[in-house]
């Protein structure tokens, strides 16, 4: 059995992440950390109700990594980015869901974030979570960052073009939506039920974090430096992204050729599944898969990729890189 | 033409009687007045941009009467017995969406609304502003105490049925179901997305905060004083209250001898239909109307009662009393 | 491991059963089956596409029970029993999805099913499969009748009340809310999504044919015949079912007493939670638990039951069902 | 009063015309028809009841025109321009709300539509019923043509900066999401609440019906024959659309620039609002407002526009296209 602990317990993730481990064989969740809370963690997500029960507590870094053998850290950028280094040095991993490890470059993350990045060091070092593509760097790693919601559906699609050379590196633009539960558990005007149902609205236009994360592995596995456009849109629905990508095919290509280039590259992948028809974000809500297809239309190629933003977004493919990182079957739990 | 004011200009009831007044032929909006904000209102609602825009002022109460000859107060309980008597004082006639009138006893004021009432030497002498049922005294007033949006999906169907002895008035259970604007634009928990949408729940059992109105006005109609059983449940979805009234009939009683009682009642009426039908709350989305219906179920009679809570449940109701007080056609604006 | 067929396996109960079989390690799903569909079950339901994909074969009951040791018949009524006694036949264990072997007396099937029962004598012999009223006759029992949706959330919250005399059996009103998932996956007006979304109505209203099924558990359980009043509204959402139930105490009792004495009642059903609060359908989407809590407001007793109208209201209550009737653990796939 | 008809009174853009035209002091509609129906109106559409009834009557084009002097033509394609030459030489006008005469070449609407068209010969000589841009034309004319729900949220941002020569015609992607009271009240599979709700999904990519009238305006508006990359999605909502554009500038611009651009174009339209932030589509539901913003992302220019597609996208337009033709106040009964 492998001791876990959840931090920032009180959030959505944290709530996906305890759930999906609760059906995991190997897994004992032994602390469900906050800083605010000392409720026990079903009185707070009462969909435990008779399934778990913890005291939130309040505990340090030090007392998180005695208890722990993999820490899921569940905190807002720069809060996880504080205590991660002292969970590393109590002998504990992490799988980290904020953004803080994801961008190689202190400056970059300093641009995006507005602070300086509380362990800049490591920056470079840390394999970002996508097994799918990163799976031996994450397999020996004590952290790994767990890649953003809006960039998995970006990523996954459009690498296996690019590394082809199928299509152009400086012409993509991504329309994204998303469900309203990627704004998280905070509360705020545009996510109060009686503005955002029945409504959809483009919002960050051109400056929302997952940018300069999406260009960093688009970039990587374009072998250039590149810069996409992506709109993300608030979409009434709990959960789901939807990310249309327009793209421009370095030649002649068919939509066959485009699904069998998919195909071939993730023919091994349990959680990628290239599909003929149109997804919907239905199709995948409360699992951990990402259905991919492509279209020709007016000499451009689309892609059209869903995930649950919750599920493979975050708490799946986080419970994915702990399997990866603890020897276990990288579906367990998942299917 | 006569000019009107706005107070509480950035809540949702606010917005609703503004779009329902800017179809008045007979109304100018001279001020919309809110204590925290001087942006202009169509910033604040980007639904009027284009449509409406003035400046949201912090006026004082002598302020507002000096410009407006009828103010709508959409002011939260008690602060609006705050400033009422002021504005009446400098001669502006009042519609008050506010609890603050609806009772007419200050110590039942006290006892629902935990604080001692600001103008209690009013109460019992403030119309009840629910034209069908108190068009003469609604005429001459004032001040008018338009109805709480539940009270309404509950007096309206009940208040025939008791006047006319058909119905027990020492049995009556209202399952009620509202939509989330009913909760109003404070941000909550409760009425965050992720928390409220797909879901339906209870909420206030036993102790809402309409329930001392509904005895009051169906007791008025009993001729007896009476308790009610009421639950509201929060449903997913924006507008609209479809009440469920389980009652128990003097004698045996028709479906047919029921909605013949209601119509008969509400024959002249030109916002109260009585529907063979069950009627939806989508029936009457967007509309000043109420639909009801009646059943005899298992030796009780049931009826079935919907609303738009934001209009016949609040602002289509304030510009029908208007209307009254200021001498329009009832229907004006609301058709 | 145990060989399993699903009849009507183009339905959403369908698809929940086979989703909840891929997690339970004791189970191989050998054969879907409809009668109108030669497709893949995944081209049906995307949402299986890379986890689960057989041809839709139109088999006969005789070659059903040839290939399966237990058969989920999610038939529509009337068809389940034409089938069920020739797979019974063949050998193979069967949980019927449909009413057809719930009701005890074929006069009353009769009745509400407006048709002759086409397996009239077994009636009265099968055990309903509500594992925590019946588990010793679900054991060994070859076939099971799995409840409905509505009852689930009136018979598990007021049997223990009414086996205790906490309540009187002669005044009991149920309020029910559905998610539109209930209807089923036939096209009709009632759901089509510019109709039922953004609106709650009733439906039914005395008559709809869950009623009779409530009628005999509960008079089971009072040890009287007796009949309710029950009333179900859709409601705009996918899943879920809340039920409020009015109820007359027999003597005075507080809600300490009343949740002791459920509390008592299911202390060992891993899949019953009495709670504090008031629960919410979202609490137990996607889960097989059942929430219950109770009130006493103006000398009534009340109720609240929530439930995942599709896992606890259907596959979920089946898997449980088959559990038992394989001996698996009994929480095998459902936590 | 002019007296107006309303053909396929059963769907939803004509219940929307007539909830309109109640608004309107110079109509009275005289005649509600549909070819299946017989009962009342207020029967098929209970959101009208004590409001608005007639019988729906199967009167044929002459009748129609005898008794109308108006025609608000919501058939189905080929079946508007089978019976719109009939009604003409009866001599009543018509506003036709299908797609039947808004291309301008029979071969291209062969090769869309999949028939030949029933009145070839008025094609190119209808003026198309957008007011914004062709307000001329529309006046005098005894047929007009209503524009589609999505042309209209890529054609009003677009002429503007297409005429002004600011974009380029050959790149232009409108990613649109689109409210699913856009499918119409028929019954489909994908507008099957338990489908579409909590989903979002992209269909008829590159061959929407709406593509060739976008492609045809804006090259009216480019000057040169352009073809456009056109997806629409399914959005869980009832109503709305938002179409996000990516074109490319044919020089440098600026966010202020553009926007100028289109207020300069639109100052004196009082249906379009160019809005400074990003719109979101509750904030013109149930109005004939068009909402839109213009951004500069990555060297692109984006802009986005915002309407309710029952009314500006279809049935305010109509009436306002009815009152431009009727010399009435072109915003009487639309503000």
């Amino acid at each position: 059995m492998t001791r876990v602990a959840v931090l920032g317990a009180k959030g959505y993730t944290a709530l996906e992440v305890i759930k999906i481990l609760l059906r995991h064989p190997g897994v004992e969740i032994c602390a469900t950390v906050d800083l605010e809370e000392s409720n026990r963690i079903d009185a707070v997500h009462p969909s435990l109700c008779g399934r778990f029960s913890l005291p939130i507590e309040n505990l340090t870094p030090q007392e998180v990594a005695e208890r722990a053998e993999c820490v899921f850290s569940c905190l807002p950028h720069a809060a996880s980015a504080t205590v991660i280094p002292k969970i590393l040095a109590g002998g504990a991993k992490v799988v980290d869901f904020s953004a803080d490890y994801r961008l190689n470059s202190p400056e970059v993350f300093k641009k995006w974030y507005e602070i300086d990045h509380p362990d800049a060091t490591r920056l470079g070092n840390v394999p970002y979570g996508m097994p799918e593509l990163f799976r031996e760097q994450i397999i020996p790693a004590p952290l790994v960052a767990n890649p953003g919601c809006y960039p998995t559906t970006a990523i996954l699609p459009l690498t296996p073009l690019l590394r082809a050379k199928l299509i152009e590196p400086d012409d993509i633009i991504l329309d994204a939506k998303s469900g309203i539960s990627g704004a998280g558990r905070k509360l705020n005007f545009n996510t109060h039920y009686p503005e955002c149902n029945e409504s959809i609205s483009a919002y960050s236009v051109g400056k929302h974090r997952h940018l300069p994360e999406i260009n960093q592995y688009l970039s990587l596995a374009a072998g250039v430096s590149m810069e996409v456009i992506f709109t993300p849109h608030l979409t009434p629905m709990d959960r789901g992204i939807l990310t249309t990508a327009y793209v421009r095919p370095t030649q002649s290509i068919s939509q066959a050729e485009l699904l069998d280039a998919l195909r071939d590259f993730y023919q091994n992948e349990p959680f990628v599944q290239i599909v003929e028809h149109l997804p919907a974000t239905k199709d995948v809500a409360m699992t951990n898969c990402c259905h991919i297809t492509a279209r020709v239309v007016g000499g451009r190629v689309m892609t059209i990729a869903v995930i649950d933003n919750l599920i493979k977004g975050a708490s799946g493919s986080a419970v994915q890189n702990f399997n990866l990182m603890f020897g276990y079957d990288e579906t367990l739990a998942l299917l």
